[in-house]
């Protein structure tokens, strides 16, 4: 492959990204808002840019047979700044794909566009999204956008709802939700290597064994993680007080994204609950 | 009821239920870009007002039980357009309604969220969205971010997915999509008078021999429309040319709008093929 | 046929059932609590027995070809007395229909099997029980033995989950849910009739507008109910105060059983949410 | 339309099309075994042909717009007879077809398809064939046939699965399963004016109260039939001996065909059971 | 956790669990008919008592925080005895559960809830019950009675559809349907230590090759068993007469409870389908 | 077992199945249209025959348990072809197994019964056939004749859809379809060493990582493929070039096959897209 474009590259998740990457096109141009991102490969370039300025995007899909989109704000925060970065940001991706001939792209969606189904509902791929914030709503536009220009244009997405990625496992919740590095790098590098995806939901999960999804519908990816969070599930259920089932904080897939108030930071939310 | 809010009251749809709504409730405050409109009921009032202006839009909603949102560019525009006006429209009554306590929004979405489904495949209310344009994907939006709310906020929704609503059958596609006014106000009636609705979704089509769509999961609203366009049928069977099924403008539910490039007017088509 | 058994024969539904079940047999036995009931057909012969006690229903059923079992408690109760009246009735029913060869068994099973879904669920025939008392679990229990004794014994059953079975359409609930007499009779008439019925389960419910029950995959029986509650709709609306989408007893298909404590009686409740 | 080509035109249900389909052409080819058939409308032509004969159907379909293929052995017998009638009769229609740009085949499929379920399960379009007879197969091969021609070559297909076709409904299973002529002509006629069907299967069935079949996936098609065997219900179930619900010629939807040894006649069988 | 209740403590099963759950919790209280149980644990004790014994169950739940509820007879056997061991048992131990604030019940159900479905089908957990005998019917009404108090009383509770539980695999049915005691073991502790269950059904099977059941939608429990009945394949398979596809007991998964006369043993009949 | 016949034992599978299918049974019978087969097994017999002619397949299975039918043209070829070798072939090994009281069959079925499913809908054993070419036909009215004479006559039958069985991966669409010879091998040892099968329909893959199919139904055969074809992904993937998601012979299961013209061979087509 010629050229793969990453956005987010300076993020948590872009950074375990980029080498891998780097090592399956001739070229890798990775973009954040940051001014500089530290280590390139050498068939690497780092252009500093916002998603939400369309003629920036513009250029940096230019030539780009594939774009790994991760570049967002991760959290929930006021619709206004949702709006700007991760709806603008997607949409500009998806103009600008279509209009440089693009052939794919791999795009960072989440759980949080499922977030208010009850854990005891196996979610599948195919279910109606249930958001639980504006940053899982713009998730579900940018799915549904996905959707559109694979069936109008021909241009292939793999959207993967990531669930919990980190590199340790911190709590009860994430014995069911966590994805490792490892098996994150694996599904991005399906998701590019499959010769054919059209349009495709899969879930970014590790082989938990408590993990609360079904990934069959996309199982021609041959996504097969090998990393199992219950190797933590002793040490954290020790340190876990006991669940109340009416809370949808502890209820629902989206954890405690499902009770924040609209335009409130989740994350924040989330550490509360971690084991320290 | 004490007071019915209806947006997008200046345009073919909103001017049918003006009248309508009015009945139902002590105050009915309508609303749209135009100046004025004429025919004010006894206890209707207009305001002129974009609803892409979130302090007009919080002052509309003081004290409203409920909401008919229907007010939106009611085709297919360029990105910013919709954004602005479906987009961000959207939010702002679904923030105001939060805001003042608002029980339930009746919202015009359209069978453009599921535009680019096949024809030949019957569409539920719970199958995935596929739009078709930008408008389509705006409802996709609206429609998310209803089931947010109830679920975060209670606040109920029941979203019209509005097939062809107009006066006269004029085409061949209309056969089975067509929305006569009498069953869209019926519809609109029994969205409000069911006592509990939570967030549901229907199909806004007459009771056309030729219906494509299947709304029995909203049973319970208890919305039974009584035309049918098949009297239409033999007139205008008899001047539509052979189709071709390879023709995503004749074999999608989204009929012109699925071949339509994204950001032009998709009504324009539809006046092309239809029967003079 | 030469012999129907009806029991239950004193209460309000087995009264409406007794002429057309005369009109359909050689000889209609009638039974129940009751000392005697009046206008006996010529054809009929009432027996007073207790369900609960095994040799009366034993020799009840003796040389029956089918039985239409209406015989419970009709209310939430304490457990002891459901367990007497509707297990035990119920299990001496399916018994001695098994010991004399019947053919098949009516059953007056109840909307109380499923009463906690949601009304915004539409309900159909093979979804799991979700009872709300200790009076729906009896029905549970009666359909799972019915399934039983036709998979081991093949003696047929038509459970019939009677909804709101009344005389007038007496609340917001029942514009959804009521049974009018007459097709009451017409579903049992057409549970008796259909040469083949192997195990079903079928709603009854009238023809309402906001029927929220599916009952498409019984359709072979040819239940068309006539009656519809929409014609009493206006003026009940009138009188209903809004409704809370948070309170079960207004949000799920049990109504008021949905929250009573188990024990007590749920009739109680109903009454009060009438509309006098 | 300019021509439409109907084959098995001979028969009793070819008999019945003729007059309608020469209304919807300007020239309608007639063909089967017979010599001859009477009555020839004005733009009607008949021609004598087996459809084993490939050489025969090629010239037959030439300039053919659709093709209503109604010709086939139409009960059970040895499977050399059908093979070379029904399947290889089916074959060189469609190979025909694909030669000559013809548009679409209107398929005279049947219940046999599916006549191993039991009738107490509602059967749809979607699910597996189960056949009961050679006959029954050599449907499921043609609308297999006429799947893959859609899939490959774009030519249409409206497989119609005739449940009980017939003038007065004679037994007690035709009260499910009777076709009345008026309904069957209306069938094929939106199975013609329908712009576009794809690949589409439905069943041949009237409106009656006691239909065991499901087509609500085909409803774009707007089949609505008028005619309901409960008209002749009292007079039937009176003279019709219990059933034995151990016995598949009652208790699966292809009647008699169930039971009937392979490449034995059942139209003999359901004669036997026929009120006379 | 201060106090885990163990009901069928003395049984085969129960003191499997015995130490497993003395080290889940504070304290463990053991019950069962039998006089005494060997081998306590420092934190155990051991009540003896009768489940059908209401006063006798409320004592013994006071305090408690789960309840593995193991205690029934474990066999079919007649509808009296059935009826107040395992219905009259299971309504004590909710009840009591409800009174005393009881966080989750895990209950022992079985697969001859579900015995009557031919083991060419497999079975989910979202499928209606077709039980085998007086005994399964008493599983299904625990389960019925399980969701209840769930849906209304907010007790959680985790249904385990054992299947065939036993130390060495005894016979070729097993091969699918071996339940090994560790992983008995393995899906209780799992069913504890979850954080939330709601109410949950999950086959007890282990990870046979050839298991007949589907536990996906409960893959948020985490169990993952271990053993695998393959091991025994061979052995077993070359002392197994030919089987009968016609026979029930065969073709079932309820096995020789799908033909054994409702209240005689099922287990007696199992022992003589085993290979000595 | 005293007696298995195999059919297309001088084919490439059939002669892989040669010798573990001699170690099954007393007796292994093995034909085809080749003069001899080399190696044979102590009990193994040779008997030259053409599958299309009835009296030799008729004298082949007297006494036989069990066939394992293979014998078949493997590829695409003219329809009179298909029709001889593989439909009449197929129908002389059922009407024979139906004379002589065979047991069961294990049938070569192929992912060309089907091959028309776009790769990214992942396919199970209950979705309706697609084929793509006369031999994927031919296999859907092998499964449906399987399907009748278990549905009217006992005969099991477990069909088994072959997707691409090779010694090794030849290219990038293997990576998701492959079957290695010792799968193929423990496919057919379980098929046959099941006590009961019915009618059962199991794809034929190893364990790959891509695999797009579902065999959840057929759990109980306790088929567990060990092979993979990953190990093989990073050399393939390496030569193949950019896939076109509009070209159907890339896009669907069938590969090739979905776009070679009828009755040219798709053997062919598939040579020239391995990778050398």
């Amino acid at each position: 492959m010629k050229k793969i474009v990453l956005t987010g590259a300076a993020g948590a998740l872009g950074h375990q990204l980029r080498a891998p990457l780097a090592a399956m096109a001739d070229q890798l141009v990775s973009t954040d808002l940051a001014d500089a991102v530290e280590g390139l490969a050498g068939n690497e370039t780092y252009v500093k840019a916002d998603l939400g300025d369309a003629a920036a995007v513009m250029d940096l899909l230019e030539g780009a047979e594939m774009v790994v989109h991760f570049g967002a704000i991760g959290d929930e925060a006021p619709f206004e700044q949702i709006l700007h970065s991760n709806f603008l940001g997607a949409y500009n991706v998806w103009n600008a794909a279509q209009k440089h001939g693009v052939r794919r792209i791999v795009y960072a969606s989440s759980i949080h566009a499922m977030g208010m189904y009850p854990k005891t509902t196996r979610i599948d791929t195919k279910m109606p999204h249930r958001p639980d914030t504006f940053y899982g709503l713009s998730k579900c536009f940018a799915e549904d956008m996905a959707s559109m220009y694979w069936d109008k244009y021909g241009i292939e997405a793999v959207c993967l709802r990531i669930y919990s990625a980190s590199g340790p496992v911190g709590n009860a919740r994430a014995l069911g939700s966590w994805l490792s590095y490892d098996d994150l790098i694996q599904l991005v590098q399906r998701s590019i290597d499959t010769p054919i995806t059209g349009f495709t939901v899969v879930y970014g999960v590790s082989n938990n064994d408590r993990s609360p999804v079904d990934n069959s519908a996309a199982s021609f990816l041959g996504y097969r993680p090998k990393d199992n969070a219950e190797d933590f599930a002793e040490a954290i259920l020790a340190q876990t007080p006991q669940a109340d089932p009416q809370d949808k904080a502890q209820m629902c897939h989206g954890g405690p994204f499902a009770t924040v108030p609209l335009g409130e930071s989740g994350v924040a939310y989330i550490k509360k609950m971690s084991v320290s």
